[in-house]
């Protein structure tokens, strides 16, 4: 909706990279939540959540998340997209779920708009690796038992020669270990960890769509936590957090009062 | 201020332990400044910055930061006066500067709350490592070089046989790394990565005081970094990313219209 009523060829427009945070309406930032109502359109994929994305009013947003059998990949459309509003003059937010820079393909974007001579802008999000653990009651770093923290993804097999992903180091930093899109590969990568040495009894949880009103928790250890994803059904998008911290939750849950709590009673009636 | 109007003594309070953001007062959370309106107390220490302390009138907040002298540590008096206004029935806000649970000792203020049968809620917060990179044209991840992120304490001395920090397997993991707490002690764990066989021509970048109205940001490799920040003066809060996603930074800042660039101009004035 900005300067539309002067309207300027010439003039370049803006893009914002915005971070949605997890979920949660309340947990967008001010200023994400003011762009969102600025902006002339939103691009965005599925995982901001419905609720969030329901504050869009439909004919401001563009689903780039759909555009997998066309010309392009999802994220070159995306990326020509974003250059060919910007161009129009438009005020563009591209949304993303939690931070842009977490495993977002944020800086990818980014690359391609400077390369472009779009100006941007990066507007932060609350990350789901942290706010998700979060909210369930699980600090991912803590003085009595790490000094590290450390996000991975889990879409790379393991098993594979070419995996990017050293388990092996990642299990010798003793810090805590935050697996994200690691619902699928589970069983490999806890595996992996096991052969690298960390003990069978190490706290595990899974926070599934953490912050949005069907948010659910499970809790076990790298010996356990596959059995307990598929008895309790934990489905993507999740967050698989490895390390002492994961058995905070139990200690303090009965006081804990967030949205989870709230909305389990709520699915309970 | 919440039920002001009806006191009642034997009703237990409740505590939020809520993140700030790294300092831009629009990089709260919707809810965090919903909190910080309607609690009766808020407690702080100097981390959330003076833009976001200004947003509380000074009757409604209490520094905990400064008690260092008293009979107890901070933390002790901390989680004691948070217990002690729950118990007299008042909302308390507990604001820290970032996130709650990124090295922020949230864990522990969460862990006595429930001890004394407290109810507490957490709200995430923007934490700095990711955030102040970010602002900065900094990706913490990147598909084209890194698969994880580590964030670590750069307080503890790595020359020291007791550092629980292990700089070997951080620089095994071949993520990005980036380091709170590590202006002080940047020339020890810059020797102790290129030692675990880093190269000296990793980018390094430091975010002084991200997303503060006086924000500065450095870079150089991990040859080059200290010298850069004695001649720059980069002095704490300030985050350290290692890694090639610090050179992003120079590829993209000519259209990066944060208001890093904002400040800088108005600063050499
Ligand atoms: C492509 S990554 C994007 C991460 C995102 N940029 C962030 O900062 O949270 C997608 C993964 O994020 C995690 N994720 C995102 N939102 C989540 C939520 N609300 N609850 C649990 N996991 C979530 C899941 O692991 C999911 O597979
Ligand atoms: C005790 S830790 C708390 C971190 C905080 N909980 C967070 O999530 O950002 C303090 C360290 O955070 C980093 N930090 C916090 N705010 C910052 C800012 N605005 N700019 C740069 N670094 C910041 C600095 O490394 C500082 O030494």
């Amino acid at each position: 909706m900005s300067d539309s009523s002067e309207p300027n060829e010439h003039r370049v427009g803006k893009v914002y990279l915005v971070g949605s945070g997890p979920g949660d309406p309340e947990l967008m930032t001010v200023k994400a939540r003011r762009l969102v109502e600025e902006a002339d359109v939103v691009l965005h994929d599925k995982l901001p959540g419905p609720e969030i994305l329901g504050l869009v009013p439909e004919e401001r947003r563009e689903d780039v998340g759909k555009r997998a059998g066309g010309e392009w990949t999802p994220q070159e459309y995306t990326n020509r997209r974003l250059v060919e509003l910007a161009e129009e003059g438009k005020m563009v937010v591209r949304l993303k779920g939690g931070d842009p820079f977490v495993f977002g393909r944020g800086g990818e974007e980014m690359e391609h708009l400077a390369e472009n001579g779009i100006p941007f802008e990066v507007v932060p999000g609350i990350t789901s690796p942290i706010g998700g653990p979060g909210v369930a009651g699980i600090p991912v770093t803590h003085r009595d038992h790490t000094s590290s923290v450390s996000f991975v993804t889990g879409h790379e097999d393991p098993t594979k020669e070419e995996s990017a992903v050293d388990w092996q180091a990642l299990a010798d930093t003793g810090g805590t270990i935050v697996v994200l899109m690691g619902v699928g590969k589970l069983p490999q990568y806890t595996q992996a960890l096991l052969d690298a040495g960390k003990s069978p009894e190490t706290p595990v949880a899974l926070v599934e769509r953490a912050t949005w009103p069907d948010m659910r928790v499970a809790t076990g250890t790298l010996e356990t936590i596959v059995d307990v994803r598929d008895s309790e059904d934990i489905e993507p998008p999740a967050i698989t957090v490895i390390g002492e911290v994961a058995a905070t939750r139990e200690r303090v849950v009965t006081f804990l009062a967030n949205r989870t709590g709230e909305y389990e009673e709520e699915g309970s009636e």
